[in-house]
């Protein structure tokens, strides 16, 4: 189900130094990815920034790196997956594509499809967050909203695929996703000089980026331009952890389904993986581990991102629980050099937080009610 | 008020050929920035890319190119502007800033000054979008809301800042945020490898980024590194159009403040926008011209963007409105290069947008329903 290339022959073909004189764009490694350049669809997909960001834990200060893939065309990292599978599919003719997703691929999905002027059908759970579901719907996707999640999504997709002509886009049922993450961690090496930091922290629904991560690493090592792999270690929420489960009870896959799956991050809301194998050995060869955070320590953590200017949506808020958790377990040390990955954009997400009236002053015409204020914020300072 | 540099000896300090050896950022001008490079505050801040698209009006099709800046840091262009204030007051020592704002400035400032360790006070109009009040909230802003508009705002601040201490950050009234702006000329002069398109149309509430890329145009033009500016047109809502009705009667700055200031587009609502003359004074320059477009004309255009996979706000998607304006008015014909200027992300403004509920298919445990969906989809497409 992986695409395979001739490395050696793409070692004659492209250096590291012409690489580096090309637009900075995970399209960049074209021949390293399964489609002719010429038939890229493309929304815009320059490198995301690597923040550098420092956080405080138990009185002490920890410096991480955060890669911000909410930059990338749909506010999240799906674009990479769905970029490459999109322009693949419209190589290979097909018009009508279809996808069972927690809110984010199809939207990704969606506007690939538009861009391609293919037919996009995304089913969703019907509690799928608004924003998206509305972008969905704007990107000119035909919507269908299941009683369940995304794995009975998934069951529809399946079911009506082949009598509606859609190409069935799920997650790790078809190799061209895998692609398009697996240039994560191209981007990666080449941003850090070719020495990838020692640990990366992923927030893990489905997968399917650990899996692209983890290929492109070791395309990266055949090639000889990298000599070391990062740590991988998945992230999931407490209330849909099966990877976590699987992991820690040294299992190979995921056997049964996740119950009662419920979490503030629905992209991380995927009770049974497909190709579960894949992740667990990709995190298991790497030397990672897999971590559950409390769902409280999800919300905590998007405001901790925000209070640095840091835009994560909840996924990727996983990762700086986990962060603290395997600081306090002490399974990471403060001079490893960590990179937490932004999966996706708070932006999708605001409307999750409630105001506190205590936190917005509606002035009147006059400044008094600021100047009663004035003296109750300089006794709290 | 505005910074001047000593252009022919960054002339002699750095070329073309070093420019593009740097990482693509606006932060790459160092030399035509006001400040330390060491003192850049940044939130991760890449070029943002250039898009094709193609939109058909009255059967033909049109290619216009797209910049994208909702791909910054906050969302919005706000980001450019703040960025460098904030790097700016910082080094100058400055603690405290307050701003007026209609929404994304704010919520820039609040992001920059979060990250910069700044005390930020934000006053906005009462109805600001939800979005962008949460966000400066969860940035950690203090949050002032105002019966009024954004000027009614900039009164606030105005009185208050010598009595709090606070740095007054309003459009237009420092020389800061200016320089922020400037760099898209930079930006965009080097990604249309120092030609300029013809002709860029730009989303106007204060003006401040029509001030910013003009000033940045002059100083290309100094240091002989583009031969010939763009024109510049400025778009606004015609529930708001202040800028357009100046420069329609041929006047030199706006006099008075638009009467019943309301449009969609929020950061498009300045009723009475301070330093007037110099946006006026950039467009005729330019030979560029002004144009307001109806508020359903801009719901449309933000539709039709998001068709194409671009995430335009509303302030944004107003400049496709007008580009329809102006094709049909023969003011712009379809040889000339043209760029719309995306100034944010509609990632902010899903929540305005409805569900019809004739777009969403609710599924049962059964496909019944979406065969008979098949039907009515087949009949419709």
């Amino acid at each position: 189900l992986l695409y395979n290339y001739d490395l050696p022959l793409i070692k004659q073909q492209v250096s590291k130094e012409a690489l580096a004189k090309r637009q900075d764009s995970f399209w960049k490694f074209r021949e390293l990815l399964p489609l002719k350049a010429s038939n890229q669809i493309s929304l815009g997909e320059p490198y995301t920034p690597i923040l550098e960001a420092s956080f405080e834990y138990n009185g002490e200060v920890y410096d991480v790196s955060v890669k911000d893939d909410g930059r990338l065309p749909t506010g999240t990292f799906k674009s990479r997956g769905m970029a490459v599978a999109v322009s693949k599919l419209k190589e290979l003719g097909v018009k009508r594509v279809a996808v069972p997703s927690a809110g984010n691929a199809a939207a990704a999905l969606a506007a690939y499809g538009a861009k391609a002027r293919m037919d996009v059908y995304a089913f969703m759970p019907r509690d799928v967050p608004e924003v998206i579901l509305k972008e969905c719907i704007r990107l000119g996707a035909q919507v269908y909203l299941v009683d369940g999640l995304i794995s009975v999504a998934g069951k529809f997709v399946k079911q009506l695929a082949g009598d509606y002509g859609w190409f069935d886009v799920s997650t790790n049922k078809q190799p061209y996703r895998f692609e398009g993450y697996k240039a994560i961690a191209f981007e990666l090496a080449e941003q850090y000089e070719w020495k990838l930091p020692d640990h990366i922290l992923f927030p893990t629904g489905g997968g399917e980026g650990v899996i692209g991560i983890w290929k492109g690493i070791r395309e990266l090592m055949q090639l000889g331009w990298i000599q070391k792999a990062p740590r991988i270690t998945i992230v999931q929420s407490s209330g849909c952890a099966p990877f976590v489960e699987a992991f820690v009870r040294g299992r190979s896959e995921i056997k049964t389904s996740w119950k009662k799956a419920e979490t503030i991050a629905a992209g991380l809301r995927v009770p049974f993986p497909f190709a579960s194998y894949l992740v667990l050995k990709a995190v298991r060869e790497t030397g990672g581990t897999a971590v559950a955070v409390e769902e409280k320590e999800i919300v905590s953590s998007m405001k901790a991102f925000l209070r640095e200017g840091i835009y994560a949506g909840p996924e990727a808020a996983s990762t700086l629980a986990a962060f603290r958790e395997l600081v306090k377990n002490k399974v990471l040390d403060k001079k490893e050099k960590t990179l937490l990955y932004i999966t996706g954009t708070a932006l999708k997400h605001f409307d999750s937080f409630r105001v506190d009236k205590s936190q917005v002053h509606v002035l009147n015409e006059d400044t008094r009610a600021l100047r009663l204020d004035r003296e109750k914020s300089e006794r709290t300072c």
